[in-house]
């Protein structure tokens, strides 16, 4: 629920994803409920702008579904009638919180995950450059097992960036570790270079379930976030299933 | 060893992919050797074409190396002068011979593989679509764990097919399976329809650890190959390696 000008607006959603609920069937839907008295128009333009920074922006094994979905319905019933740019924000907030959360309840949920990483790409040149990089690391087989192991490798991260499309300069890369939202960051490379910090420190900061994984490419403003998670043999023995019950493969 | 006018030539090879030798390597190293007598502009022209359809077409798990090398070494022992175009193909086929050899040899090394796949793009409208459709299919998490698990499955290519940058029309992909090599295709989709092969049928095609996926785009003429793996329990097992041990950590 949000206050706009005195008036209390609530949001509700529901997604399912990340798992199989019937043969072909492995897809993200979402459904968001408001009953802010906002016309079609204005909410489309605010769920396609939310939709960027959050469905969008993650990923649990790379494949993209032939059908996710992602739908906002109001109902008017808020009466919170015309209202200014400022309350238009503080909707706007609100509605960034919730595609947030659940866009990050499907990652935690997705098959065989055990840890939900936010990779947090700064210092780009182009957001495309940003974005590219990020998925490049989010979605490498081999960063994902090393997260599964809980190895805070930086081999294979900046390997990752260098093959992705992303201007990249080796000795300019800083890779750090935080807290999930945390600001405390612990460099494992500085410069292109590894830290002194300890390998056991290192390990600590990526052993909860969640944590952030902050890459500074130090050449120019530009930013990404993908919440992306790891591998592990429970996703592979999942999506094999098994020929002999072929209600266990999925599409 | 290939006749070259009447002279013996040899051509040996040894490759190196797929595994760790040391932490923070993890890379394809291909050495081969020939006593032909050719000069180096004229072997790096042939040896750069066949790189194009053997060690730059293969697969484990997407994930580019930051050091891979091929070379290859004449010592012109062998004597066979200056020789003519007929001579010449017939000292490339010998190459291409070696390297596709060696090529998928890497892929059957790869870590925890349990099959390899050639996936066969035909009637794609560029060269580059059929590469990237191929790539697509070939680098997909639910792909490759539906090969693992001897899954017949054509959904996923289908949807792999569809996400890659390739021009797709969803109505006229045909997708087959054959035994490694065999033109005697099994089709599981033709024109974006299932077909009414039984499904023990699909199955024991795509049993064996070796096989073909054939997939016609039936937009226009170009083709590609790409040699692949299936995804394993065995591979995450493998590289998220054990932090209380640091010497099973992979670069």
């Amino acid at each position: 629920t949000v206050d706009i000008a005195g008036t209390p607006v609530q949001i509700a959603g529901i997604a399912k994803g990340s798992g199989m609920i019937a043969p072909d069937m492995a897809t993200m839907l979402v459904y968001i409920f408001t009953d802010a008295a906002y016309d079609q128009g204005r909410l489309q333009a605010l769920l396609s702008a939310e939709n960027d920074t959050s469905f969008n922006c993650i990923t649990v094994d790379g494949d993209m579904s032939t059908n996710d979905t992602v739908l906002l319905l109001a109902n008017g019933l808020a009466g919170n009638g015309k209202l200014g740019a400022a309350d238009l924000k503080t909707f706007q907030a609100a509605l960034n919180h919730v595609c947030l959360a659940l866009a990050r309840m499907i990652v935690r949920d997705g098959e065989g995950i055990s840890r939900v990483i936010t990779v947090r790409v700064t210092g780009a040149k182009s957001f495309a450059d940003a974005d590219a990089a990020a998925r490049a690391v989010g979605n490498s087989a081999l960063v994902k097992t090393s997260w599964s192991g809980g190895d805070p490798n930086w081999g294979r991260i900046i390997d990752a960036l260098g093959y992705s499309p992303a201007v990249v300069v080796e000795e300019k890369v800083d890779i750090a570790y935080s807290a999930s939202g945390s600001r405390k960051k612990i460099y494992s490379l500085k410069k292109g270079r590894p830290t002194r910090t300890a390998f056991g420190t290192l390990c600590k900061t990526v052993e909860p379930g969640e944590f952030d994984l902050h890459i500074d490419l130090n050449l120019g403003k530009a930013a990404a976030v993908l919440h992306a998670a790891d591998l592990t043999e429970e996703y592979v023995e999942f999506n094999k299933g098994d020929i002999s019950d072929p209600a266990t493969l999925g599409g």
